[in-house]
């Protein structure tokens, strides 16, 4: 991280008050949970209803309960550059994990009035509705709902009585309308968001401009063997399902390993693992485990998954268990970040005099859905150790504010590019 | 197994009997479950009773909560001859895990008697109470108490508000008496038992004469890694407490096979392994681990332990993670058969016409804890598939009857020979 940088065009003590006094709307004794469609969800939206209102900005929540905060520009024809992330936190989650994004969205538009900017386009901040996994079992609902892509049949998921529709609706938004409302309006999207892992601090950079949000494939094995007595069947008579499970692990690791080496972004970890009966003496009977493969090059994911397929096939010959074909339960594709807004970020970075590298982000973000209805695009900035969904989670306001210099400066860059970029592509 | 024998000196109707009528005393719906201190326990023991006293033997609980059946010999002095095995289950039990034991000795005293033979020695058959783990989590209570080794602390171990001293006082025993009872009176200790394993029947053979009970060494292992986001955090970066535990696993199962291939019995077995925190999108921060390793011979679990010890050592070198040193929560030695009764067995094998082999056990047996206070030694009969603790467990009533031909034949013996070696050892 570089020395704190005076004579930012951003103020990092409005940012910083942003985060604080969401930092302290939190259940007592359980820093930091605001999780969405909980009772203290509202009392942050309130807060940021506030601020945005105080900020002269024009507030709605809209169809899918994401509040929006627009300040119109010169040109409304253009339609509207979008700033922002998301308030929700994970349980026991973090201050920063999109409460930095949201903060800075509205630093931006403040810092525009401040220098009394008109932009040509509209600008609106956003703070998306659950984007964390929520008390229904799902994400990203708010941008999902936004990109007109939310799955109907989710609005019927319940959760200690409550539906998702019920939900959204008690958050201010009306579930009957997000398909009619979808926004085809947004000429750009930009989200800034903590990198939630190790690289930029190692490294002593202020800004990864993320070049894709890698797509995640989740991949379930199950491994059967057979229950027996551990003291009276001999070594060689058995079909241990750890065994050949732990094998599988090792293999796994290896074949990312191997994968990360190359010149993209990609992990795989064994995240769950269970086996049955899990009794001190018995034999391993069934072994269950789920990967969790994330690849920014969609080549390298259908490499891998051949490859553990191949393995399954070898460890179940060689070890006498029966595993059934590797089963795909999730499989989004990678979402690469816009190229015009990548660049756009990166001569950002030089003009503010960040230090800045391209990299992935391994994790989901509101920008992968974003991208299905505008360019969009990320910049990380670092956080402590890569700690994150911690209530350890930290990053600096210094580094954050220099972040959001960034995001100025390319707001400004794009109220201009993206008008040319039209033309052309007309 | 070999052909029905016709003109045993045994009633192999008798035998089956007995294992059918403890049979149907299961708890509804869940075959065969007719565990220690719950409420169906005593019908079982009510069962026995009444079989024990139609063969005009002489009942007893004694202060540990044994049933135990006496058949008076002509020289008192001589001391016991006991027989016998346990009636209670492990949920979800099997028919013939101590009951095939106790049926039979049961049916080695009524041959006696139809045979006119009376033994110098008191006959004793003893159905021992809690072999199996129990409610308390302890195994073995009865045998133990007979021995007099009972630790006095386990009294007070709870199970839903009950004592273990009171679960003995309910079962007729007399927790306060158990040491000043420890029988010092018996001269020898047979059990026939299922082998629980596969190898009689593999390998068609009637008898198993037990060489040695394994002594059993539990391990437990605990790798300590860092939990990090699993699509954010570099391979490279990681501390993966499951991929080092999978590594353990199978450096324990190689050392297992290794040992195994030796002339006593070994296995090892990982039946116990759970990761933290098991979610699909964090890097495992923690795995526990637990062995169960199973030796004939002491020096092979100490060769054992030591390469498990390296192993560790290796691991954590190599993975980044933090494992601590093994530690052993349960170790006992293996128990070795008395020789002469080992020979009195064979003997008695080869006049039934019974195909015999010596081999160890595996599992633990409460002729184990009977080997701290007599002479003792067990033989095995094939069981369907080496399954049990399942309600497939099977054994033919035809190799039970068989096994009781032979314990009838050793008794016969021993009654002279242990008198001779009685004079012997004076």
């Amino acid at each position: 991280m570089a020395a704190p940088k005076t004579n930012l065009p951003v103020d990092s003590a409005r940012i910083a008050d942003v985060i604080d006094g969401l930092a302290r709307l939190t259940e007592p004794g359980r820093p930091y949970t605001r999780r969405a469609f909980t009772a203290l969800f509202p009392a942050g939206r309130d807060f940021l209803l506030d601020k945005f209102q105080a900020a002269g900005l024009e507030t709605r929540i809209d169809a899918a309960g994401n509040l929006t905060a627009r300040r119109p520009g010169k040109k409304p024809g253009l339609g509207t550059i979008m700033l922002g992330s998301h308030s929700d936190t994970v349980p026991d989650g973090g201050r920063y994990d999109g409460i930095a994004g949201v903060a800075v969205a509205l630093e931006v538009a403040r810092a525009l009035a401040d220098q009394g900017i008109e932009l040509d386009h509209d600008l609106e901040v956003v703070d998306f509705l659950a984007e964390e996994v929520s008390i229904f079992g799902v994400s990203c609902i708010g941008s999902r709902g936004m990109a007109g892509v939310l799955p109907e049949d989710w609005l019927t998921r319940q959760s200690g009585g409550l539906t998702l529709e019920q939900g959204i609706r008690d958050a201010g938004g009306d579930p009957a309308r997000i398909q009619a409302e979808a926004r085809r309006d947004i000429a750009a999207f930009l989200e800034l968001h903590i990198e939630q892992g190790p690289v930029l601090e190692t490294e002593k950079r202020d800004i990864g401009v993320v070049t894709a949000i890698a797509g995640i494939t989740r991949i379930e094995i199950i491994v059967e063997g057979r229950a027996d007595h551990a003291g009276t069947t001999p070594m060689g008579s058995r079909a241990d399902a750890l065994a050949a499970a732990a094998r599988l692990v090792t293999g796994i690791e290896a074949l990312a390993k191997s994968l990360s080496d190359g010149p993209s972004h990609f992990t795989a970890t064994v995240g769950e693992f269970s086996i049955e009966p899990n009794a001190a003496n018995v034999v391993p009977s069934r072994a269950r485990l789920l990967i969790d493969a994330r690849a920014e090059d969609r080549t390298a994911m259908d490499l891998f998954a051949g490859s553990v397929d191949l393995l399954v096939e070898q460890l179940a010959r060689e070890t006498g268990t029966a595993i059934e074909a590797p089963r795909r339960i999730s499989d989004n594709m990678p979402t690469p970040g816009d190229p015009l807004l990548l660049d756009v970020l990166d001569a950002a970075c030089e003009t503010v005099g960040a230090s800045h590298r391209r990299m992935a982000s391994g994790a989901g973000h509101d920008t992968a859905w974003m991208a299905r209805v505008t360019r969009s695009a990320m910049i990380f900035v670092p956080c402590l150790g890569g700690r994150s969904h911690a209530p350890e989670e930290f990053a600096e306001t210094d580094d954050i504010a220099l972040g959001a210099a960034v995001l100025l400066n390319a707001v400004i860059q794009l109220d201009e590019k993206l008008q040319k970029v039209i033309q052309e592509d007309v």
